[in-house]
This record gives structure tokens, C-alpha cells and sequence, in this order.
């Protein structure tokens, strides 16, 4: 099968979406086991000013919603970056999964160059053609998170390893 | 232009991997102002049982390097994995750079479906279309570490930030 602007985005966020939650049970139960409060891992940061695990999340959530958004042109729900627990942050998750499923593939294939104009920061934004926007900036971010999540939670002592981030419950 | 099994994989390793280089260069500088031996970033770790950055450098070049190779059936040089000096870890960096940039994008375009096998651990393969390999093992990896490179530096105080790990020198 062809690699196209679908295949080479939609099934590699879902992907790596669910393999995020299985993070995240990991990490619940490793709190409930350890009988401590959830919110030492949540609000945790690996660096003053780095983003706690909660902001994490949201942004490995935003950016896949967001970045489909932009290349398709299908129009996403906005979220309230509201969330606390690790139930509320494993819905965000999947509410990003639900939209990511709604995309149809057509809305994504063929759109390689299409000029994609997204903020950076709050002050500025940045023009790409969308194969780049997805492979140099949508794709770093959300790894990005993603990976940070992961090194939070191994930093605190959480029994995760690689193939826990790789292919997630088939681990 | 249409996105290609070259244009998925060359160009975003190079990318991220000048971008490496750019982490490592501002890491030596940070060591070298504050007067500090370079190897407490080097041979740190973000917990006991996770690879120090040494190792995390390492592997960011051979994920590449070794997934380009069988892919393309390209044959790719192999390192000793003995480098310690941030140097030594820019040169294992440019050395994987030479290698991607003498892969023609017609070794590796039309690729998608084939059958690829490799190693996972020291006692075990998994087979995966190429398409498969590349964009949920090759990718994932690859981004595992050097974001975990990342979250070493900025943990241990390098003053480092989002732009430096998506665009490099060009922040």
C-alpha cells in the first residue's frame, strides 16, 4: 500500500495515542499500588521550567487534532486543557481518538503541498507546505511529548520500558 | 510533491539529527561556561535502570542508519559504540549524516510493502512492511531518543527550549 498523507499520519497518532494510555494505566496503578496520590506523577515536571505530565498530555493531544485539522480541513472540537486526574487525562485521549477516527482519508491524501499557516508560540506563525508541516513539525511535537511523558513517569520510579511506549498493552 | 519513502525517512533524519548536534553543541558550552566536566551530562541518567546520554546518542544514530539499511539493502557502516566525549558523540553523529546522504531516494521509494525483519532484544524478530517499520518503529525510536537526550540536558540545567530541538542552529 502507498505511502500517503493518511497513512503516514492518522494511524500512526492513533498508534501511539492508545500505547499513551497504556502509559498512563501503568501509572495509575503504580500510584494505587504504592498507595501515594496520583498527583505527585500528574503535576510532576522533569525541570522547573518544563511542562508537568498534565500539559504533556494535552499538548500530545492537541497537536495530532490540531495538525489534522489544518492539512484536512475537518473541523476539530476544542478542549479546556481542564484536566487533573489520570481518568480526565485518559479522556482527552480518547476524545482526540475520536475525532482522528472521523477524518476520512480523503481529506488528507493529495494535500502534500498545500500551504499550511499555524501559530508558534503567541505571537507569531510559521508557513509550511503540509508533507513538511506534518514530517518536520507535527511529528517531532508529538513524539515529543509523548517521550517526555514516558521519561516523567520512568523517573519516578514507574515499571515501564520500551516496548511499553512501542506497542503499548501488546507489551 | 508527493510524499515518498525517501521523503518520510532521509530528510527528517537529517533534520533531527543536525538538530542533535545543535543540543550537544549548546550541552559542551553550558559544561565548558559553568566548568564542569563535560562527562556528568554524558554519562547521566534520568533514572538508574534508564541509558545514559552516551548511549541515548548512540542508538538515535543507529535507529536511522540500520532502518535506512534495511530498507533500502544499502549496506551502512557499524560503530564500536565507544564514544564518551561530546566530540566523539558529534562525530558518530556526522559519520551516520554521510551514510543517509549517499542512500539514493530510489533505493528507498516503492519500498512500502516490503518485508522487513530485525532484531528486538538480543533473542527475538519481529517481520513489518517497510511502510509499517519505518513509521511505527524506525520513527518512534528515533524521536525516543533524542527527546530522552533532550529531557537529560534540560534536567540537568542546559538552557535549552522547544525551538532548539524542532529547527536547531536556526532558533
Amino acid at each position: 500500500m502507498a505511502l500517503t498523507m493518511h497513512t503516514a499520519s492518522i494511524p500512526v497518532f492513533q498508534h501511539m495515542l492508545r500505547n499513551l494510555t497504556h502509559l498512563l494505566d501503568k501509572a495509575e496503578a503504580h500510584a494505587t499500588a504504592r498507595k501515594f496520590d496520583p498527583s505527585a506523577l500528574t503535576t510532576f515536571r522533569l525541570a522547573p521550567d518544563m511542562l508537568p505530565l498534565t500539559r504533556q498530555i494535552q499538548i500530545a493531544c492537541d497537536g495530532p487534532k490540531n495538525g489534522v485539522m489544518r492539512i484536512s480541513g475537518v473541523e476539530a472540537p476544542k478542549f479546556e486543557d481542564n484536566e487533573a486526574t489520570f481518568a480526565e487525562l485518559k479522556a482527552r485521549i480518547q476524545k482526540t481518538l475520536d475525532y482522528l477516527a472521523g477524518v476520512p482519508a480523503d481529506a488528507l491524501n493529495g494535500t502534500e503541498d498545500k500551504e499550511i499557516t499555524f501559530p508558534v508560540g503567541k505571537e507569531r506563525t510559521l508557513t509550511m507546505k503540509a508533507q513538511n508541516y506534518l514530517l518536520t513539525w507535527v511529528m517531532p511535537n508529538f513524539y515529543f511529548h509523548i517521550t517526555t511523558a514516558y521519561a516523567i513517569l520512568r523517573h519516578n520510579g514507574v515499571e515501564l520500558g520500551k516496548q511499553d511506549y512501542l506497542v503499548g498493552a501488546r507489551a
